[in-house]
């Protein structure tokens, strides 16, 4: 397990006694809640049997390589936005839930989009297949790998319940809804790609559920309910949902045009795997060879790539991103919150829309 | 959805007023819930998409298409043993969860397990990769079918816990505890079926995990706990562990000799999955031909069947299920409940250890 304490959203030291500094705390507090979660599960079952701790220690390898802690920095964001108190537990316990409930989205998702490379590693289910054939054992590799994969994912899921069961009613009704809409939407992210679906309001749709309301919307209201601030929903409903879809924008640029080694993953997967994505859907609308490229077999990504970077497009993404972040931004500008949180929440929304991994 | 009330450990009609009428009603109400809690989610996700509803139609059919309901029966069983309050709505909310739980595991088993039919009906995977090939979607079509009964499965899962919120803290420590380590116990499975691991040690700790704790023992402390009744743990432990051995015993023979019309799944998947199962554990204890049969090579689940039927291993193993229905029972002898539920609970290990499917 890292000692390191990622902040990667604002990696500066804060005064003593700001608010920022009392946010960065709390961050650092969620680190080592997950760590010392890990390190008492892993202790328990050690005593079982040594294979006991094999799926525990996969999870505790994904969240010491790092992410970016997106979830719990919103979550928390919108706590102390909300006048939170900073001793609860509540919040720290809320923060490493949202975020061992990421670690499960990925397993999962790596296997569903059968992706071989998460934050620099080999993912979950290559490492088990591989484990697998090494050492010649019974039955087919790829399906030992992809079980063993399942079974990671769904022991982050019920860790993830098990951590935030300590926060407040208020916090856990928004937690249950957040949870089972992400699942709802990556369905819809599957069967839209199956389907090759090129309807935007679909595309659009499942940006809104996997990103601004996941990544950024719910935690945020999370953080608020916690506080007692239900009056701070709505603001950052739409705050979350412009910047969401600004995330989905980057990330799709990121996939198309990203550098795989900062990233840590495998670029150029949507365009293999059919996905209608947020980029596509637009660049369709803007460009009939585009849409003859994507909707006609037989062509690669890079010929998808080539073209894009011949048209408009990513300028027109780009300005419609820096669009995204001012209506964003301009959400918060009438919110009943302290202008100090304002100016940090549009650092935050920048920071999501101009990352580079 | 179905209206059926399946109370299917015990499905005679109590005499109103007595004590198991008010198991049988509370049975009931787990029932309602499911249905309720299943109609409201689809209620409100028909709204966004038609295909938002798929995931959560799956788990209705499911849950609708039967099922023993063991798990619901044990917690309330443990709850008005221990003098639970009947009108209290926590112990309906953990029958729910228990079983929405047991959901999830089925649908994620059944891609572990590679296995066609569940309940009578082709298993979540199967159906939706039929579906694909029928339709001719993008994409590989077993990633697809199995990517769906992913996502369906862990939608039961953030459901369960959803369910099971309502509960008191005492449940939720053991519900947490158990919905871990039956993870932990499935991992050991595959494991110990990859390795193809002879060790009966390894074989009675999974029945030991998989059945005694997640299926009779840890349902009967969550219930009660919620009764204010931890003193009663250190004999639910005991009766559960005996028992569950007597379960899985019953689960092998069922797989190996039963008829799959009555069981509703494949027989013989055990044998050709390479699983050291208790049956086959101890089978290799008392028969050198087997353990020939089953350690060496190019052998068919036939024969290890045929000889399985010309040694005493059957006969053997019946009178050891004789055995621990015994030793579980008389766990119960001096533990503080009242006779009636000490009759019920003799009665719950006979249905278990003898059921048919």
């Amino acid at each position: 397990m890292t000692t390191e304490v990622p902040l990667r959203l604002r990696p500066t030291q804060e005064p003593a006694g700001s608010v920022l500094h009392v946010r960065d705390d709390l961050l650092r507090r969620v680190e080592l809640r997950l760590e010392s979660f890990l390190a008492a599960e892993r202790a328990r079952n050690a005593e079982i049997d040594e294979r006991a701790v094999v799926a525990i220690d996969a999870l505790g390898d994904l969240v010491a390589s790092g992410g970016k802690r997106i979830r719990p920095a919103f979550c928390v964001a919108g706590y102390l936005a909300g006048g939170g108190d900073p001793d609860e537990p509540g919040i720290v316990a809320a923060g490493a839930g949202l975020e061992m409930l990421h670690v499960s989205a990925l397993v999962h998702d790596d296997v569903l989009d059968d992706s071989d490379r998460r934050r620099g590693n080999p993912t979950v289910h290559t490492v088990f297949s591989e484990l697998h054939a090494a050492h010649g054992w019974q039955g087919e590799t790829r399906r030992f790998g992809e079980g063993v994969a399942i079974l990671v994912g769904d022991l982050a899921l019920v860790y993830s319940a098990e951590l935030v069961s300590q926060a407040s009613p208020a916090l856990l009704a928004e937690w249950h809804r957040l949870r089972s809409e992400v699942i709802v939407g990556q369905y819809l992210d599957i069967a839209a790609a199956a389907e090759f679906s090129v309807d935007p309001r679909l595309s659009r749709l499942i940006a809104v559920i996997k990103s601004g309301r996941y990544t950024i919307h719910r935690p945020l209201v999370m953080g608020a309910n916690a506080a007692g601030r239900p009056d701070l929903a709505a603001a950052f409903a739409e705050y979350g949902e412009a910047l969401g879809e600004a995330f989905q924008l980057r990330d799709d640029l990121l996939d198309a045009f990203g550098d795989s080694t900062e990233t840590g993953k495998p670029t150029g997967l949507d365009f293999s795997r059919h996905k209608m994505t947020l980029l596509l859907g637009w660049a369709m609308q803007q460009d009939e060879r585009i849409r003859s490229l994507i909707t006609e077999p037989g062509h690669t990504p890079d010929e998808v790539r080539a073209r894009l970077l011949d048209t408009a497009v990513p300028e027109n993404v780009e300005q419609h991103i820096a669009h995204l972040v001012e209506r964003g931004c301009e959400a918060l500008a009438h919110a009943p919150i302290d202008d100090t949180w304002r100016g940090e929440l549009t650092d935050m929304a920048l920071k999501v829309a101009y990352r580079t991994k």
